[in-house]
């Protein structure tokens, strides 16, 4: 298949993701008899090199604030980023899409939520992506069943589920605190071997997400909880501005890329603590 | 003099100028009502490299958290640094002290101050420092007040006050939101020519710093203030979060050369929004 081609399809699954991931999130408030709804915003960058949509839904019964963010875009990076990104060195010349979700929980019993897959092209293209989970609260079940969903999901595309666990551990750490952001989950990047497995592997990734967040939350809605389990949540909400701010490479990437400041921070919980 | 009794004078002041912070912001909580102080923190760098004192007050009626932070640190930067700091090319020896306080208030009305003077010595030696506010609320005759202050002391000082107001301006600015932190005040660096004039200079901006805020804090001590005030406040906060994990060069030179977390990080605010 030409790339022409790749991108399209790509460009076309997260637009599709996005909003199966929305409704998803609209069924959970509505089942809890909220009302509540994504508002939608569009952004595009200068020069015709694309842009992004992102939904928001805040202050849900469920939901503190979920953000949906799907975004395809194009340029040249600078001089300096070109060296950092396989296949840019000569030309700088990139075309990235992906799809991210940050999800905030009313409920401190029930974790934070995060998800990304995204294709990259330069002179090379790849795929990457990940989920994982950061609680407040230890709950070795829920550990135990969102860790065996993912092993599932790797066997079945014959994905290096150890490597990609590790790749996560590693990933979501903040080294100032000598502590890990959450509970870990998948991460990965620089998948380029076989385009038609690795898409079908991006997508069985998301539709994962979709089953597993529903599974997390439905099981935990009605748990009840007291002012020192809101505080533990919004302390541990200040570790992961921390290290949004301090060291996620995607939140870097977009600040230094003319990405759209509110999409990027959309990440960023609605309220935190230190 | 000496370099070795410049440095002693140095951290002696810094030590004499915490605790004349702590002692006044206590006074103003005390004259609240409020028997508040501050808990200090001794912090040591490995292999007597120094270390510091970081004291803060919580939850006070005046003080959400004020910390008052000073260290004395040595050692050799990383390759990587060395660049970046004049006179550390060739070794990258090392010695710094320097004291910061960072204020969040309980009343929306009351402006978040900043305030930090340094000496660091590598090869060559140097002062910087500055002082500036961010109120969540517009106040004219504050403003004036406040920078009518800031141009005595540097005028008493022979000090270039518009070379500082404009650096200042420039530091405390968050290209990505194109927004300026706070009302500016004044920043300095790489202060070198005449070490007498220079540590009367710094000695006064803390006197200054003193003065300033107490004035300040009085002045608004009454006000009645309201949620929405207390709202845009959280929000203030959620851009200062921002500032100082994604730009402050200070924040990054702590973590980056082994400091004390709990002491870097003392300026995050006790709860911040987005």
């Amino acid at each position: 298949m030409d790339i022409e081609d790749k991108k399209t399809y790509l460009d076309k699954w997260f637009e599709y993701l996005q909003s199966q991931i929305c409704k998803q999130f609209e069924k959970i408030e509505k089942d809890s008899k909220s009302s509540k709804k994504f508002i939608s915003n569009d952004w595009y960058k200068d020069n015709q090199a694309g842009g992004g949509t992102y939904k928001i839904l805040s202050n849900g019964k469920i939901f503190d604030k979920v953000g949906v963010n799907k975004s395809t875009v194009s340029g040249i990076f600078s001089k300096k980023f070109r060296k950092k990104i396989p296949g840019a060195e000569k030309n700088g010349k990139y075309w990235a899409s992906g799809i991210s979700v940050v999800a905030h929980m009313k409920n401190p019993k029930i974790p934070a939520m995060h998800f990304n897959t995204r294709f990259i092209v330069t002179s090379k293209s790849w795929f990457g992506g990940g989920i994982d989970l950061t609680p407040s609260h230890k709950d070795k079940k829920e550990e135990k069943y969102f860790h065996s969903k993912l092993k599932i999901v790797c066997k079945e595309n014959r994905k290096n589920y150890n490597k990609y666990k590790a790749w996560c551990d590693r990933y979501f750490f903040l080294p100032h605190r000598n502590e890990k952001r959450g509970i870990g989950g998948i991460f990965f990047d620089y998948e380029n071997k076989n385009w038609e497995k690795n898409f079908k592997f991006v997508r069985d990734v998301g539709m994962t997400f979709i089953k597993v967040s529903e599974n997390i939350i439905k099981r935990k809605i009605n748990l009840k909880y007291n002012d020192n389990d809101k505080e533990m949540q919004l302390l541990k909400r200040g570790r992961y501005v921390e290290f949004n701010l301090l060291y996620d490479r995607g939140t870097k990437f977009g600040l230094n890329s003319g990405g759209n400041t509110k999409a990027i921070l959309m990440s960023l919980p609605p309220k935190a603590k230190w």
